[in-house]
């Protein structure tokens, strides 16, 4: 029975039942972590081949010493190779080290340094920056933006993506300088932007001439459940709609081979990426190539990319079905909370009764498990409704999650019941 | 005997014997590169074992699995290697990926972006910059300068160091916000800091609270010629002279293991390291730590690493004892040319007849060898006696070495003859 429906008696009744639920959890002294999206150990060893392609002691490639110094944004076996995931051109794309984090923040930087291609002058000295950033979103955008001292302006996600017809109002407004996007299995509800969508921000005018849409493509082949359907090129949609020098797209190998020493890529307009090399060229001499070397000779092209994406969708279905069945099985005939099923990513959104998010985070760290603070997943760390709650299962091994999901639920219930009684 | 006691006729008579010998070596075609400071492909050969560090698919050390997130200042072991390298602490030391040159940058970006632990505005915000620049120096460090727009204050080098007493005045003006340094073998002249200079230097009191001395410690253990002595920990004089948190220093295993896939580290004061990571916290999750648990299983510490560098010492030896044993034999009777002979580094600085620098570079090209841009050691690119020439014989095999200096010596009498035949 719906708990919005159960009247005051009812309602006491179940928060006795399910507090000596919890209490019964809490005396288990679990320790359970469902914060982070990393990889588990038997992913990363999906990729320890890595290493056996310099075995026969060859770090050449196309002439070029990997070892050695040279080649400022990167192999071009490496840029080829994400052109081909990404289905853009080699000449759109610069490798980075080990996290596309670090080209993001990079960009940011060089455009409060110096300016980005069609800036009038550098960020750090105009009066004010806004970067609008969807929300549920990833908290680590929008820290790189806070640390700018940027204003994050809040725009709701749905199915379709961000709300397009506040972004474009949004927009009108010069100092409204970027938008961060997550367009494949978002960060954290795991939408999918459909292409109308993607055609729309491709086509939209900016005030800022030099407004930067931060297409962080984290998840383009990280598919769990079903094939990976291709998606588009945001580059070539820019292209085509006259806006070809606002989109930087990024993309890693953090989960495909190894979360914290993969590789990375900014894709950008020939135009955009010849500028950023030209300040780039003063800050590196290169990306590791050997790094770059061995995951070209391991991934290949694209289509063995995703020949290696299905293991870890085999290690990653079972616990996001796990997650989801018994949030369906234990959660939802309550009607206190809504939630999406991915197919892919990393991560399973979940809205609890609004003003509970706090205290089910609260409720679950004091019985054990750990999960991302309320709130992180909204610009500024505020989530105003204190609702959302984002659970990210892909760590702990299966048996764990189903302990972590079974006190979750439970400290779900609870929130709720109090809350409830309270009104 | 000496060209510049010869009169006129004896002068153009050896012109023509020179000019003789010139276009008979440009008669062969050569294409031979002195340019650039990068090992050989043997040098990196000796690092291939790197590898075999992973074949028993162990990546754990001290419980960190390498391959996942975290540890966003380096693996604990290797900030550990760096400090027995450095003689300073692990707690003083923040990993990077595979170019300090990048550490450097970016330390420049923050103090730009954000301003240093004791700067009262972010560098973006002051009207003027200027950082000292000792020359000849190394034109990368100086382009980092150069490309945030600050002005370059040049400052003469001797064996001695930088000139202090210039120093000392300089930095009364609280515009002056740093210096390079390549305090060990430096970069071109191969000079080592005395001791008493280090001291100087740590005793500085800058008027700029916020004065960044960028200690660039790039060949800290690579000699060549002799056993490898020590050097001060800077880190702890500057601590000791009441200075704790005015020096950065940048070392790498660039000339150590892989030049494009080593790792590197700054080292600072504890407090700037932890200013540092607290704004470095939005750019990154953390460095490439399956590099660098590779480096910390191969290069284990000072003494071993120290083993290591002996096997370079081997290749370099006899490459620097052929370009100034050919210096010495057909240059230094002619009294056209000085330069020091190194014990370590990559360089040897030879200063030609003022005005003739540029005339030599542009001979050797047109014989087939590449030597790096007259001037290119000056801050700005501009020689103001255009003497300076950088030869950098690591990388070509001895027998290219031997060749290119033949046309060197050529190229740099032919210059002396055409300008003293001037006059």
């Amino acid at each position: 029975m719906r708990y919005q429906e159960m009247d005051k008696q009812a309602l006491q009744a179940e928060l006795v039942r399910v507090r000596a639920a919890y209490d019964a959890l809490k005396g288990q002294t679990l320790k359970l972590n469902l914060t982070r999206g990393k990889p588990e150990t038997a992913q990363l060893a999906l990729s320890d081949g890595l290493f056996q392609t310099l075995a026969d002691g060859d770090f050449t490639i196309d002439g070029v010493d990997a070892r050695n110094y040279g080649e400022l944004s990167g192999l071009p076996a490496c840029r080829k190779l994400f052109a081909d995931i990404l289905f853009c051109d080699p000449a759109e794309v610069i490798c980075g080290n080990n996290a596309s984090l670090n080209l993001m923040y990079d960009l940011i930087a060089k455009a409060y340094t110096h300016g980005l291609l069609h800036s009038s002058r550098p960020w750090s000295q105009e009066k004010e920056i806004k970067f609008l950033c969807p929300f549920p979103g990833y908290d680590r955008h929008f820290n790189v933006s806070k640390s700018f001292g940027m204003a994050l302006i809040p725009v709701p996600m749905s199915e379709a993506g961000p709300d397009m017809d506040m972004v474009e109002e949004l927009i009108q407004d010069p100092a409204v300088k970027g938008m961060w996007c997550v367009p494949k299995y978002s960060n954290p509800d795991g939408y999918v932007y459909p292409l109308e969508t993607c055609e729309r921000i491709a086509s939209m005018s900016p005030a800022a001439p030099d407004f930067a849409l931060m297409w962080d493509n984290a998840y383009c082949i990280h598919t769990f459940d079903g094939p990976c359907e291709p998606f588009p090129d945001i580059i070539g949609l820019c292209r085509e709609a006259g806006h070809a020098d606002m989109v930087y797209e990024f993309a890693s190998t953090s989960k495909v081979t190894f979360a914290g020493a993969g590789i990375s890529c900014m894709a950008s307009s020939v135009d955009n990426i010849q500028y950023v090399l030209g300040l780039m060229k003063f800050q590196t001499i290169g990306p590791n190539k050997v790094n770059e070397l061995m995951h070209v000779r391991f991934l290949k092209d694209r289509a063995t990319t995703l020949k290696h994406m299905e293991k870890h969708a085999a290690i990653m279905k079972p616990k996001f079905e796990l997650v989801c069945d018994m949030l369906d099985q234990k959660i939802a005939p309550l009607g206190v909370a809504s939630w999406h099923r991915p197919k892919g990513g990393y991560f399973v959104s979940l809205n609890a009764l609004p003003g509970t998010a706090k205290r089910v985070v609260a409720l679950c760290k004091d019985a054990g498990v750990a999960l991302t603070a309320a709130g992180a997943t909204y610009p500024g760390g505020n989530d105003p409704v204190d609702a959302n709650i984002r659970i990210a299962p892909s760590y702990p091994p299966i048996a764990e999650v189903q302990k972590a999901m079974e006190v979750f639920c439970t400290c779900l219930q609870m929130a709720a019941l109090e809350k409830l009684l309270e009104a």
